[in-house]
């Protein structure tokens, strides 16, 4: 029997535990938030973690910042007529106790009866390991709109996990 | 060579092949639905599986009734005229033959030669094992909308399943 | 002690990391061709894989071609007004070397402020094992609108993975 068999099916499982653990951390924000569930959604952030969300403005240092946030009239305002923070799936770079994710968020609205696109981002999940779980170091998104925002923050990441092609 | 440390992974394994075999379940409905393949769109249900697809009127009971409705006219027109019955990734809590699947469902539909959002719904999926797979014992949707009803699906599920915050 | 039990726990495994790897390959895309970084979107192919896109017009010829058209005007038109090349969850059937998978591909273009759905389409990826990776051989995507082209990809593609249902 190989024992060093098994200690790399140890190390190898673990990977694929993080990967599901972190995939699992990214898409609590979203129902939670639509929910009004603001200490939940923002309990995806490490407590000094920061939610850099648009690019305009100051980023939001701190989960309680980020509760506060969602405590407010704009996104109060924005669950009440309906909305949906859609995540969709990540792409994960794992390494050791850290990972970057990049993924799309959609963030759908109501609008006479209808809904509309209203958002539609790049985002940039940077995690770390916290204890048995994970948490959100920073979370940035940039709309992929004209400003090109979203394109330089996907084309940055990407060279920087990746180099020049996919793995 | 420790036989217990083979044991638990035997364990940890397991439990990622039922969350990618979960994943599988969810992700089937969609492309059957959209391609009339009702039968296999509704073998996605036990054979006394429920589909509470809107708080309006009676839920479906049974897999010959999520298949009959797929064959009506209502379904049969929208695949007819194009649609999507897309489904966002899964927030999945595993607990030993059942789990729970939170996510977001968006039914797209085509209008003057431009597709729309007709429906953004929360989703929860309770599954269970059978056999060496899963099927879905209940699935209920409700619209993000101003009524409020996917922002209670969401909140009531993420708490019972989580508590306070996320894993 | 049970060499058996580790040779198949060996094979799980790499079933899992394969339908990660898979996951990883299929959602470098879109973020990679949003970005501009067209030999990186490009590099998602074999050399010799195939693009058909759309059923109108040839199919891009390998993955030069495919990068070609990442850099033509249109594609570069569509990034500078903003784009979104999002790619949905996939459903994944393994088997051996190859693979296929299914999702739904939703392109979000601008206009006038607003984000709105050019395309949604059924997806159909043939992908085979690439040394320590994956690749694409075949991408082949139709539009799920009135002309039923996407409705007999996802029809055909299930009939031929599964059968008469779901796994």
């Amino acid at each position: 029997m190989n024992e060093n068999a098994v200690e790399e099916l140890v190390g190898r499982v673990g990977r694929l535990e993080d990967e599901a653990a972190i995939r699992r951390l990214v898409m609590s924000y979203g129902p939670a938030a639509d929910a009004g569930l603001t200490s939940f959604a923002a309990g995806v952030w490490f407590e000094d973690g920061v939610y850099d969300w648009d690019g305009q403005g100051a980023p939001y240092e701190g989960n309680a910042a980020v509760d506060e946030m969602l405590q407010g009239d704009g996104h109060q305002g924005l669950i009440a007529a309906g909305v949906a923070h859609f995540s969709g799936p990540i792409l994960v770079e794992l390494e050791g106790d850290h990972a970057t994710a990049l993924n799309y968020s959609l963030v759908m609205r109501r609008e006479e009866g209808r809904f509309y696109l209203w958002r539609v981002s790049a985002v940039r999940w940077d995690v770390e390991r916290s204890g048995s779980t994970w948490r959100v170091r920073r979370r940035t998104n940039r709309l992929l709109d004209e400003t090109g925002g979203g394109r330089e923050l996907f084309g940055a990441a990407l060279g920087e996990l990746f180099g020049e092609g996919p793995r």
